[in-house]
Formats: structure tokens, sequence, C-alpha cells
């Protein structure tokens, strides 16, 4: 049961008020495919320079994670991303982008991975997102991530890329901006009637909504003692979401269980709270499933009543 | 198993998004007292004008309310507050307080009053607070709510009343603030130092957090599609928390069982969901309890997993 995540491999430089680290693994593709990596078989779809380091590889290697979809240009450098977070991490200015062969990204799918039953579509141009997606028709649930940017200026291609999704992750605040609803039940349906028939609204610290139909479930957010680092803490969101439902086998065509959707969300609530928890990806060089399972039983304990 | 609710009784202006009212009811104990009537018995401690209408006697007999305690000044005018509320209505602008007979206002508990079970203190001055608390040794079960202003101006009055508090309710703004933590985890840890040994803390629309010992419980908001007034939105919360656990005879000094806890937190959320579906008290002229125990099980089915 593998999942194809398509994104960005990226560096990042990040500067928080527990830190700074000047160069790190980063990008959504990472993030995402870490995370799922701990439920199901993932194979990604990005691209690197060849200053990608070899280390770096091997922790994706190490993941079980099938590299052969990640492109390396050789020559080119890979994507750079560097920001800041305010003293209450809610908000973050971006310092530099530097795209390098992110810009001429163009998504190639091994002939293997089109056959596969899982697709998340990380947050990258929606007609990028439009041509895996058609690559791949046969999947039994498919879907992705987006961002302000494209809905701000590429909102037509964007509309007609999501139409093909199952489901659509996406904040608050975008999802606000997006279906131009403040309330987000009335902002969630709007969204289902472009096209997903799940969406998943993420709240940051207050936690996550999924709405399906005419239903909706929510969790509160996961209290830590100390957000170190958040980036990444909404791909890893996705990761523990859709790799959940692809280790459970997850079929929206067939007769869906609920309780399975809620249950990915709140996987996904703990792949974002652990990322959280160090820098980049660090967190990941020694979490274990024991971790996430353990994590995912507390939820339930602070939520019953 | 009755609950005494001492606070303020007033006439309200209020504007919001959706409308305005010139006059209404309004007031703490108002609101508390009606939200916890339908769970228990309420008698209530506060002070009115003779400008205080039949009709408002007659909504808060109506619901069972033990109006003995609440003292009436012959030309006195009852305590007025008119505020405005921005456009999502996460902030509010105080126009106008006249205390009127409430700048004199000095708890009388009736004999029968101080051997009740139950106690909330709503938020008037912390030495008052205290003065009734002091009445009132053998509770069961004491507590109440604050605010800023108190936070801020009389400190150590607010310190020294509620070292003798069993819980505090309090929104997450004033719990950083009464803390100095902006980690609402270590926040309620040192306010759990201060005394109280349950904390509630209202984080508005994104639902409450309940801590005891090393202990948490959170549950997220209910997603109102309009939601027409928040005020009384904490006092009607602070009332179905309270109700509830009075009327299941809750307490504290024996076997405490932490899932009431719980559910009364859901209780007081459901109250104050249902406070702001209409302008002031009106919701609570045709709330029914069947209404309230079924807000209650959808609760439930929108946060299981």
């Amino acid at each position: 049961m593998s999942v194809v995540v398509v994104g960005s491999v990226a560096y990042d430089g990040v500067e928080t008020p527990h830190g700074k680290v000047e160069r790190m693994l980063g990008g959504a593709c990472t993030y995402i495919s870490l995370a799922a990596s701990y439920f199901t078989h993932v194979k990604i779809v990005a691209v690197v320079g060849d200053d990608f380091a070899q280390e770096d590889y091997g922790l994706l290697a190490g993941r079980g994670i099938d590299l052969e979809g990640l492109e390396r240009i050789p020559g080119g450098k890979t994507f750079f991303w560097q920001g800041v977070y305010s003293q209450d991490m809610n908000d973050r200015t971006t310092l530099r982008t530097d795209l390098n062969v992110f810009a001429d990204f163009a998504p190639k799918l091994p002939e293997h991975y089109k056959s596969q039953p899982y697709l998340l579509l990380g947050n990258i141009q929606p007609t990028l997102q439009g041509d895996v997606r058609r690559q791949m028709p046969g999947t039994r649930l498919a879907g992705g991530d987006t961002m302000n940017l494209w809905i701000e200026h590429t909102r037509e291609e964007l509309l007609k890329t999501i139409r093909d999704w199952d489901f659509l992750l996406i904040n608050d605040g975008e999802a606000r901006m997006l279906s131009g609803e403040s309330n987000l039940k009335f902002a969630a349906r709007k969204i289902m009637d472009m096209g997903p028939s799940t969406v998943v609204i993420k709240r940051g610290e207050y936690g996550a909504l999924l709405f399906r139909h005419d239903q909706h479930f929510a969790v509160p957010g996961y209290l830590l003692e100390r957000v170190f680092d958040p980036t990444g803490a909404g791909d890893c969101f996705a990761g523990g979401f859709v790799g959940y439902l692809a280790e459970r086998g997850f079929d929206l065509n067939g007769a869906v269980d609920r309780k399975e959707l809620h249950r990915a969300v709140i996987y996904g609530s703990v792949m974002g709270s652990f990322c959280c928890e160090r820098f980049g990806v660090e967190r990941f060089r020694t979490l274990t499933r024991q971790d996430i399972d353990a994590r995912f039983e507390e939820f339930r304990s602070f939520t019953e009543f």
C-alpha cells in the first residue's frame, strides 16, 4: 500500500526563540514522507541539486522511502528557504527563498509509481499538482495541500486542480481565503462544493477539524511544553493522515468508516506535535512507532468524557 | 443540592455585527444562574435598583431560582454596561459602565444559603468574593471566575482569595497574565500552586481545557453557524460546569471521578454555545434540558475516534 508524495525537498535556515540553524534538511515532501513512513511505504517525487548531501539521502532511505523519483540535477543547487519565527511562533517571516532547481521542477513519475493507490500532493504550483494527478487516475485516495500564494495568484488553476481531489488539507486562514467565508463550517461546505469530499482544516495549536458531507470531527491540539520549531508541522500532519489511511487500506470508493478518518486526523495531529519538539527533521532520527501509538493513546485519554 | 451564585445582575446595551439592543437583562450572576438552573437549584446573591423590571424577576423566578439574596435598593439604579463587538467578535470595546448600586455591593447571604454545598463566585472584586467564601466554609466545592482588571490592580487580594478555592475558571489571556507563563500547561501548573486544585481555561471559539494535578482534559469549541452575541458565554460555561457537578452531587473531598469533571466541561461548553445563539439571555426563554442533552451527545459524536 504505497503512498506517492510529491513536493519540495529543500534546505532550510530557521530561527525560533529557542535557537537558530543555518542549514538543515527540510521541504514539504521531506516532512510528509518521513511522517508517512511510520505507517506505510512511501515513494517520493521531487528534485534536488548535486549539493544534496549523502547523509540526507541516507535519512530518507533509512526510513524505507523509495527515492527513484528524486531527480538530481547535475550542477544544480537544492531549493533553499530561510525564515524567522515570532516570539509566540504563530507568525513567521521569510528572509530568503532561492528556488534553484525547484524553479523548473516538472514532476516525473517512474512507471511503477503510477499504479499506486495513494497520492499526496504537497504544496506546489497547482498545475504541477494537476499533471501528477492525471498520471495516477486509478488511485483509491488522492489529495493534497495548498497555500495563500496559489489561492491569490493562480486561483483558476487551483480550482481546476482540486476538482479531482478526494481530500484537501488546508489551514484555517487559507480555508477562509479560498472560500470567502469566515465561519469555518460554511467555509468547509463551499470547499466541498469545489470537489474534495473531505476537507481537513488545520488550526495550529488549536487542533484540527475534518468535514465530510454534513458531519464533522474536531480534535484539540496537543499541549506541548516547548515548541522548538513549528516548520513542517502541517506537512507532518498530512503525512500522518494519509500514512494511517494507507496502512489501513482505506478506500473512499467502498463503505467509508468515518472513525478511520477521525483516527487519521489524530495520527496527523500526533505527527505534527512530534515535529515541533526539535529543530527541522531531528525528531525523526529517534522517533519510533511505539512513541507514536503512545501519543495516540494520550489523545484518547485527554479527550474522553 | 443548591448552588449559591454571587455576582452582577445588570442591564446591558450590546452591539454585534448581527444587531443592536439598547437595554436588556445581563450580568454574570444572571447568566451563571440561568445556565445552572437547568441542572440544579440555584440561590443568587446580587443587588439591583428599583428600576429592575418585574418581567426580569419573573424570568429568574420562572427558572426556580431563589431570589431571597437579590437585594433591591430603593431609589437606586441597576448596574448598566454598554459595549460593541468587533466584526469577528473576538474583541469588544466597553462604551459605558454605570456601576450604580453595584458600586456599594456588599454581598449579604441569607442564613439558609450558608449551609449549601456548592458556591460559584462570579467575577466581582476579590475581597468581596473572599467575604462570601468565608461565610460558607463547609462547601463541597467552591470556586469562581476573575478578570484582567483584578489581576492587574488587586493582585494580592486576588491571590489571597483564590487560595481557598477548589477551582478557578479563567480565559487563556487571563491565565497567562495571572501566571506570567505563555505556555498554558505551565500557566495552569502555576495557578494550581496558588490554591485551586482544578483550573479550567476557556479559549472562546477554540474550546476549553481542564487541568487537575498532572492531568488535563481538552475539548474543542462547538462550531456555531452564527454567533449573534457572545456576551455571557463564559458565565454560562461556569453555570453549566458547576450546575452539572451539583446535579451529580460531586464531592471533591471524596474519591474524584475525573470523567465527571470532563463531562462538566462539556456541559459548560454546551451552555456557552447556546448563549451565543441569541442576544442576551433570549435563548434561555425557550431552551430545554432536552436541547442541552442533545447537544452534549453532539459533542460526543464530533469528538469520538
